[in-house]
């Protein structure tokens, strides 16, 4: 098998989606990190941008391929690697855990990655009370409606799409990770709280969270 | 075949997606325009919140499945009606356009959508031109990066990938509408004007513009 190498940063939650679909699959790969924060961050290096013109984690390299977006890379992988597969096998069922996904990534996740926050503390000027309440803002919200979707739906199991974990639940714990790091009250979302011990039960989330990696600190 | 049923705003740059998406598979459909802003916002009545949880177009009804989240549509179009394929047929190609469609709709769009500008209006108080500021920031920012990962790369074609548009194009050109509309200077992103060009010379991509909708005004 061609090599696989991982950039990620231990608290980069898309790294993380990344790194779990990497340890459900059982893909033997290396780690790089990229520190985002360290002397202005280490992903905006001209080595690193010319891997990830947008100077974000993750990328992963497969070979001599590099690849960016975790969305996408995770799709890839369970194509090139389909034993042990992240979406299921029927159009319905794909789409429900594409959506699913797709909320965490598209609209929670964007909105409060270091970026924005930057840009909210240094341009806008944004109190750090402000920055904190605009992070929950959009956690509230996304993780209002995941639970609506998820709760009492004939499709949720043990995971967000019946009893084997797959995307949408390695974009979930990813989020759920940052919910409790800033303090968001998790009362509202019982489905959401229950998949997530269901999920760092398994050795393959359990090995992909932050405070497990070589960079973590 | 089973009726579409596309839930709309002719200005939602993730609605222009899938009309684009419905178009060049030639799908027959149904629009039915969810007006954003008047009377403090159709989305977030009863009756479509029910259909979609984040109260968020587009949705779309397929028979008696009704998915969000305009990504995991095209997706499922994909897979469900795959003459006119929206995604190339190898994996190197297929993590290309995933990666180049989300760079738009995971690191541009969500920050600039409605429910943003108004959380930064109303609860940030940021002043009309700070607003400005802030779309034309994440946009510039994306949009460069999308130029440097086509221009020269020798997979990208008449279209971003190729000479068939797809996912990555149905994507792109709403992005560039709002480009358009809030003024940013195009002149960085030749390859991607170029593109543009060549999409909105085709039918498929031309009707689904948003001055070209029923709900336009």
């Amino acid at each position: 098998m061609e090599p696989i190498e991982l950039f990620s940063y231990w608290r980069s939650s898309a790294a993380y989606r990344v790194r779990i679909g990497l340890n459900l699959k059982g893909l033997p790969h290396r780690i790089t990190p990229v520190h985002l924060v360290r002397e202005g961050g280490e992903q905006h290096s001209a080595a690193y941008a010319a891997l990830n013109p947008q100077e974000l984690v993750p990328t992963l390299r497969h070979g001599d391929r590099v690849l960016q977006q975790s969305m996408a890379i995770l799709e890839y992988l369970d194509e090139v690697f389909p034993a042990t597969p992240l979406l299921p096998g029927d159009a319905e069922g794909r789409v429900r855990v594409r959506a699913l996904a797709q909320l965490v990534a598209c609209d929670i996740h964007p909105l409060n990655n270091l970026r924005v926050m930057q840009y909210l503390e240094r341009t806008l000027q944004a109190s750090a009370e402000a920055r904190t309440q605009w992070t929950l803002h959009w956690m509230a919200e996304g993780l209002a409606a995941m639970e609506t979707l998820l709760a009492g739906h004939a499709a949720t199991g043990t995971f967000c799409h019946g009893d084997q974990p797959g995307l949408a639940d390695a974009c979930l714990v990813p989020q759920l990770y940052n919910a409790h790091r800033f303090g968001l009250a998790l009362a509202p979302y019982p489905t959401l709280q229950r998949i997530e011990t269901a999920c760092l039960a398994l050795p393959a989330f359990d090995a992909a969270r932050p405070e497990r990696q070589i960079d973590a600190g």
